[in-house]
């Protein structure tokens, strides 16, 4: 039984955001001034202060019968906290605007915001402004993220050059694959009420989906590494997408191979039971928010040794084009067939 | 008759975003990088950085029967850039996200996009980043301003002082008057294909509700006769709630005066075509833009000489609370009964 709700209007904007906002404190010495002003302050003198933001809508990007609402608030961070790490970059703060639809109790902005809470603690993020509105027509989330990186550790998307490493984190293809069975679930559960979905063996793919983690761990490690990427995109629409990404702003080209992207078992095991092409999946299923990076050739034997990252191809003249080699050793020209919400993608 | 529209699916996400953002030049010495990686970069060695986001929803925020889209982007803007002005500071960047539902065209992303950047050139202010994805929920935009002010000279809401003056730049009002007036014509011409709107005489109202400006003016003018004001706003919300929110930060009261309060001709003759209560519009209407500031007693006659600028009232001990002299001499407590999309006011 749903227990008693509170209506947003019994608090009012200010009131709303002051109630979900208490109890965050202020852990960065960049944050001079969080909630509560015309602007929030920071103070970046010694390094480059890095911006990232992403607009996630209700319908579009998140569907609210399969993701709690406290998972949401995380995985809003968490995706925006991936933009500042893919610059090589340390996040420092973000600011949190909300569109809210009269459907929303006070009690579920609360989830929303103990999401983003948990995110915060656990990154270090300070959470210093935004702006709360009502909405006609659901949840409407705007998250920007702001970082630091000093200027020499800075990694575009435009550094890379031919023989240099291609580089991935973690593996590839598991959150689209989540939502796949997400998908499913939700189609097999129509009109039952004491539903239980099937998600047995499969937890891997559900936890990716829905509580990405942005791969801080793989900026640190390199860092004490003392490796410096010469280009790093983070995978938020497929590997195919985002290689091509790197490839067209440095003027090179690409080979990777397809039995060196790593894939989980559980996410081969869920292509198979839905009959789907699991290189796709892990070419194209988006969503990954893992790390895609280049690195000098000298440096193979220092980057293959930090856990979770695999070396997956090489770098080429632009003229050679964006290539896999196959299994069976065949080239596949690279096209970014990728999650994109708005129609047709780029080639 | 409408002319042939591309649809946005033949561009793509990231083929639009290259579209609109063509041209776009980069003016500030403190962007390093701007639209195209993940993040944007800065760079504000000796400055605090000050950053400021707001979210316009359609339907809530915008009507499009009335707002050119030109308009709505330059307003999106200058909303945003108003809330850097009021710490004192200068705007330099923006980024901007979009959700976009399927009745836009390529070219009324165009347009949309014309009126942001007439803003970013008359403000100076580079454009270095954003979102875009669909939306089925009608026109989302979220703009994110990045600015900077040296530390001495912010402007917080909490500095202001008992016996301070309490300053207004422009008038008050007029914007509010000018939602009444489009919405009367909008009403007017519902299901008239031929109807002309009757603004004559009301431009002036049509203009600040359209197409308001942020007052860059006050700031520079301000600062050449060497004055820091010791709390300053802008007046979105409504002069009531702006005025608590200093007095609440700063913990302290107020008294204005009702015959100091500045309201232009074209507001007054609008209130009384409309019946409503002047002094309401102008403490209540919301969306005005206007600075509102405090400085030391001793600053009288100075900031008296800047044109544009009103002293209105001045500030009290805490105790004495917040309250307007009306022109027969009686106290009325001030409350905050503004602009306020999520339902109750704070009071």
């Amino acid at each position: 039984m749903e227990e008693k709700l509170t209506e947003i209007s019994t608090l009012g904007e200010f009131g709303l955001i002051d109630h979900v906002t208490k109890g965050f404190e202020l852990k960065n010495e960049s944050t001079v001034k969080g909630v509560g002003d015309d602007c929030a302050v920071m103070h970046y003198p010694d390094t480059e202060v890095l911006v990232s933001t992403d607009l996630l809508l209700e319908g579009i990007h998140f569907d609210l019968t399969y993701v709690p609402l406290k998972h949401l608030g995380y995985k809003a961070v968490a995706v925006n906290l991936s933009d500042i790490y893919a610059m090589n970059g340390t996040p420092r703060q973000i600011t949190v605007s909300l569109g809210i639809s009269k459907r929303f109790a006070v009690e579920h902005i609360e989830q929303l915001y103990s999401g983003i809470r948990l995110a915060c603690e656990i990154y270090g993020i300070d959470l210093v402004g935004g702006d709360t509105t009502s909405s006609r027509q659901g949840l409407v989330i705007s998250i920007t993220a702001i970082g630091d990186a000093p200027k020499e550790k800075i990694a575009t998307r435009s550094g890379a050059h031919p023989n240099d490493l291609i580089c991935v984190s973690g593996d590839l293809g598991a959150a689209y694959m989540g939502l796949q069975l997400l998908e499913r679930e939700k189609v097999a559960s129509a009109g039952q009420i004491d539903f239980t979905p099937d998600f047995a063996g499969k937890e891997y793919l559900i936890e990716r989906q829905l509580k990405p983690e942005p791969r801080r761990d793989i900026v640190q490690n390199l860092d004490k590494a003392g490796i410096i990427p010469t280009s790093m995109i983070d995978i938020s629409d497929g590997l195919s997408s985002e290689l091509l990404h790197i490839c067209g702003k440095s003027h090179v080209g690409c080979r990777i191979y397809e039995d060196r992207i790593p894939i989980d078992y559980q996410t081969a095991v869920m292509a198979e039971e839905l009959g789907m092409n699991l290189v796709t999946a892990a070419l194209n299923g988006g969503e990954d928010y893992e790390l895609l990076f280049t690195v000098p050739l000298h440096l193979h034997e220092q980057v293959e040794s930090i856990p979770g990252i695999k070396i997956i191809g090489h770098v080429t003249e632009e003229k050679l084009g964006c290539a896999m080699i196959t299994r069976d050793g065949n080239e596949m020209q690279l096209r970014a067939q990728g999650f994109n919400h708005l129609g047709k993608n780029e080639e």
